[in-house]
């Protein structure tokens, strides 16, 4: 009986924890940082991993596939007839590590610490990836699955997923499903179970700012040329009004109206700015001011400099004038921007303010559109029941601030929508030094998908 | 004879510009960076190389000599009774290299192509030292020097000369002289020597922004905090007028006001507008349009971009929200501004204009005031007679752009003027990559100093 045959997976799964935060560690011990070429051996050594691993939890027709970049692992099992085909998604790989000199582990040395793991993707999203795995092999050890499974695990993730889309597009018939479950979104607090029905887009450029021909003597040419540095930075400033508003022309003509029914929903989130005052540590928090925190991060779109660099920045002094300044810049998009007509915003908006000074190139790294899921379906229904029996409690329904250009993609490729879930809390430190894992909760979400795939 | 002696001088110094430039190119391999710690034994090597030299020159108590940070170069000769005493001033030291990759020799492996020498310090100063030593060897050679001389080398000048001034307070009976010969300043153009009155000083900054505690992921606080590269960014910004102007509180008060008769002065100089847009390859110059741009480097003080690092500057893309954000800022100071005057303007506009949603640092590297030399002594007149016999053509007498600390030491401290010539051109990317020496030019020079030093 199915009772019977969840309670074995269950046991199973409680009994097996520490080989399952092995099975992690190896994982998170390959550094599949997709952004870096120099881990171009990492990328493949952890796509052979999760090869091996289906392969050992008998999936089949397993395969490493190449794409135009890194290649995606396939895998399926398709033996539960009459059931739902669930395509699981994730990435294998990581975001670079930099600066390294805060992290107080290895980060990619494994490190257990209380209910913590850290290491670099413990959160996002090795680890994620391993509590399905782990669910799988929880029911698989003593009964078949409940449910048909695909696999779809992408290593560029952290790049913006520029070859997936094409590659998705190239094997539509391959990945026919009902649904996708994309456990790449997180949770509110570790007792809010969460389920994220929005996600923000985003656009990514490099914008490079020239002057002089050369790096120059400060005192022969400063005050006499613009310096490319300063006029960087005139450009940045520029690029929000006093209230906090991107000054992009046209960047929020397609933003939708937030209803008093959403404003309401916002306004129930433990997302307040006390929350954000202590995530961060500043003594003011920012932003447009007729919004909320948590409005601003779930239905705003933004600006943010990413990264700059320009001149001398080592210890001491050097009396330079910089030849070029350079920022990275990016952009969070609510449902209905478009990726490339913020683009096209972008390079309006510096047609008009640069100045004749200088000279300015902007590079679209990539761009991917944002998306709101149709929380009525099969698969959100199963994940929510799953969530209220393990924390004994029903689950918060977001729109999250970041960005899974995944499901966009699934949308409009596929035709599929996604059940996004995930075990992350906001205190994890991804993307940032000493990322880390909440065991406690991660075994919470063994359990809950256990009991999702029982619920399909 | 004099007239005997001055030719026979002459005639070695042009039978030996083989052995001088050699001697240049042993000096210039010498990677003497002085900003930076890993080339601490480097800077005792170029120390030790001019010891070496002097001694061999035949000049008398040649000592290195220990400051706060590095060693001063010390010698002398003073066996020419009723003759003035030269205290002749250079440095070993050199501005670091990056950008490496924009170097087309190796900037440390001296390298002679048509009428050039590109080297790291070919022009600043390492060429102008090997200059003034040729120019001695060639009177040595066959006669006692006309005057008497001594020698004060130091490792720390593009660094800002922070243990200078108390050495040389400490050393003040060692260093009396009647006045200095300081070849660290250049020519106009090749065709016009060219002789420096006055300098500008400088203040040098670090300005540290800083967010959130860590590096955060921006879909998860983007549009909730401030961003501290943005914050920067608009710092920056707010630090000039739509007008070029600086807009620290008080700046310009000190500032004299230029007569009549100095803009007629300044209005003689080939430093054109269209000069310097040949010299930086920008497409329109920048700067207080009522002042031309030889006003603007010779008579008024500027604030500089030196350098800007924040975040993910890497090829590809992060989406971090960076913790903080850094630029390197410097000050050119004309007469009667102070650099501690200015360091407070700059935190009085910090305190003014900083956000409550930052947090800021500003550490002051280095600070000298500017000064400016009088034209009626004797070493001015020698050299600029000097200067016609070798050009065939009266100098031109300027206001440099640059900073040369020591100059205002050399008053303040020894109560003694400075005779500032050189001979690098404005197109030898001094602190830049390829820096090169001009050796017709250089040739030249090392005549022009014979003169000198039998004009006095």
């Amino acid at each position: 009986m199915t009772k019977t045959n969840l309670d074995q997976a269950l046991d199973y799964a409680h009994q097996t924890r520490e080989s399952f935060l092995q099975s992690l560690k190896d994982f998170a011990s390959i550094p599949s940082v997709s952004t870096d070429q120099s881990h171009q051996a990492d990328i493949h050594s952890a796509a052979a991993w999760l090869a091996k691993r289906l392969e050992h939890l008998g999936m089949q027709n397993v395969a490493v596939m190449p794409t135009d970049m890194h290649p995606v692992v396939y895998a399926e099992w398709l033996q539960a007839p009459g059931k739902p085909v669930v395509l699981i998604y994730g990435h294998y790989d990581v975001q670079p590590v930099d600066p390294i000199s805060l992290w107080q582990t290895d980060p990619f040395n494994p490190t257990s610490a209380g209910e913590y793991l850290f290491a670099r993707g413990a959160s996002d999203m090795k680890g994620q990836v391993v509590a399905a795995l782990s669910a799988l092999e929880s029911i698989l050890k003593s009964r078949p699955l409940p449910v048909n499974v695909k696999f779809l695990f992408e290593g560029e993730e952290e790049i913006g997923s520029p070859s997936l889309a094409r590659w998705m597009k190239d094997h539509q018939a391959l990945l026919k499903a009902d649904f996708c479950l994309n456990p790449d979104a997180g949770m509110l607090a570790k007792d809010s179970p969460t389920i994220t029905y929005g996600l923000r887009g985003l656009v990514y450029f490099e914008l490079k700012v020239f002057g002089p021909e050369n790096d120059m003597h400060s005192g022969m040419v400063g005050g006499v040329i613009h310096n490319p540095a300063q006029a960087l930075a005139e450009l940045i400033a520029a690029m929000h009004d006093a209230n906090g508003k991107v000054t992009l022309p046209g960047f929020y003509d397609r933003v939708r109206t937030l209803s008093q029914d959403e404003r309401a929903q916002f306004a129930q989130l433990p997302n307040t700015e006390s929350k954000y005052l202590e995530l961060t540590g500043v003594k003011a928090l920012w932003g447009e001011p007729e919004f909320t925190p948590a409005e601003r991060l779930g239905a705003r779109p933004t600006l943010e400099i990413n990264g700059l660099l320009s001149g001398f920045t080592e210890a001491g002094q050097k009396t330079v004038l910089p030849s070029h300044a350079m920022a990275k810049i990016s952009c969070r998009l609510v449902p209905d921007q478009d990726p490339d007509e913020v683009d096209a915003q972008f390079r309006r908006f510096l047609t008009e303010k640069a100045p004749p000074t200088i000279r300015w190139e902007l590079e679209k790294i990539s761009g991917a559109p944002g998306s709101i899921t149709n929380l009525d379906q099969p698969g959100i229904r199963a994940l929510a029941a799953a969530q209220e029996v393990v924390w004994q409690k029903k689950p918060v329904y977001v729109r999250e601030g970041g960005s899974i250009p995944v499901v966009g993609m699934m949308q409009s490729i596929l035709g599929i929508e996604s059940v996004l879930t995930g075990f992350g809390l906001p205190e994890d430190h991804i993307h940032s030094p000493n990322e880390r894992l909440h065991l406690p909760t991660w075994y919470k979400g063994i359990d809950a998908l256990i009991h999702f795939f029982y619920n399909l």
